[in-house]
């Protein structure tokens, strides 16, 4: 069983989740799952043309605040991106295609730096390229299979999979059955994670 | 230099505020301002016609799990309302009038348990009346007060401000101009208040 981790490239919550999923879960021996998807195509199927962040300012005044307050308490740099929400479809096919490659968590940080921390444009396909060179592959070919009809299909289908699970907004875990929503859930997330886990680990052992 | 607590008695989250609030900020030496405001009037404002966690089943259906986790983890009662969200105004009134009370807080406790344990129907004046008796005072002098012009108006201008301070959801919580949503952030919100209430309590000494 690995924890789930659903995010979106634009959004701004999933930005500290995905510096911080991986050195956590290691730290509780959780397998993390890296599942990209496009938040937008799930606000729009509920009727919304734009983030909530925008379409309400109130609510998008007090997320950039409170975002600030949250990578301070957690010594992760933040600059706000001078585009809200950008759109992270090429990073987010590459994330997909590739979700099980060894330097896949580290491209998904580079990507999330490149927009919260140097406000580059992650639409941009030679920002991306410089991301995939970063973690030591192949720009040309990784983009290249991103770009192929199978690698656009798989996002597609993972973010109808995001629907069908009654996922909302990023970035979103789930444990098991057990969802859990926001940067602010991941510990609970990961502490759930461990101990369900542990349990279906020891059960067959148990009843023999 | 008090802390505020904005309120709505229909709001899910703002019940577990509700019950934590005294406790904690007695604790950590911090006034409560109890800001009680309705937050459908917000919402109208915003377009919505409805709770958007009824607006959006999957966030309400996660709201719901999500919120017995919160209760559950600080030992707080819940039972699911059998009607979401109930109304509020007379008990909102009531509290913004009698607001400096020494029996607010208690009373403000009474009816979110009356909606979020007992599952009543905090509209019916007899259930607020009941939960009036219940901090002591006399219901049908206290109900009578808060049906009167100024009551109203004093509800109404609390309104008001609220949406003036940028408000959008509840609980809802402000340090000096500092702003904090949600029950998750309540704790920060005292610490922070705590923090910069000394420092202006500090500065003019320190300057002599």
């Amino acid at each position: 069983m690995t924890l789930d981790f659903w995010f979106d490239f634009g959004s701004t919550y999933s930005y500290p989740a995905a510096m911080r999923i991986e050195g956590l879960a290691m730290r509780h021996g959780v397998r993390v799952s890296w599942r990209p998807f496009l938040l937008g195509a799930i606000f729009k199927a509920q009727g919304m043309s734009d983030s909530p962040f925008n379409l309400y300012p109130a609510r998008g005044r007090y997320m950039w605040r409170d975002l600030e307050r949250v990578c301070q308490s957690e010594g992760i740099p933040f600059r706000r991106p001078s585009q809200f929400p950008r759109n992270g479809l090429l990073a987010a096919r590459i994330a997909c295609w590739y979700s099980d490659a060894a330097w896949l968590p580290q491209f998904v940080r580079a990507v999330y730096r490149a927009n919260f921390q140097d406000d580059l444009d992650i639409a941009d396909a030679s920002v991306v390229a410089r991301c995939v060179t970063a973690v030591g592959q192949n720009a040309a070919e990784v983009i290249g299979q991103a770009l192929s009809a199978e690698s656009k299909a798989k996002l597609r289908a993972q973010t109808d999979e995001a629907a069908r699970l009654g996922i909302f907004g990023a970035p979103f875990f789930i444990a098991g059955r057990e969802p859990f929503w926001g940067n602010d859930r991941l510990e609970q997330a990961i502490s759930w994670h461990a101990e369900h886990s542990s349990q279906a680990a020891i059960s067959p052992d148990a009843a023999t």
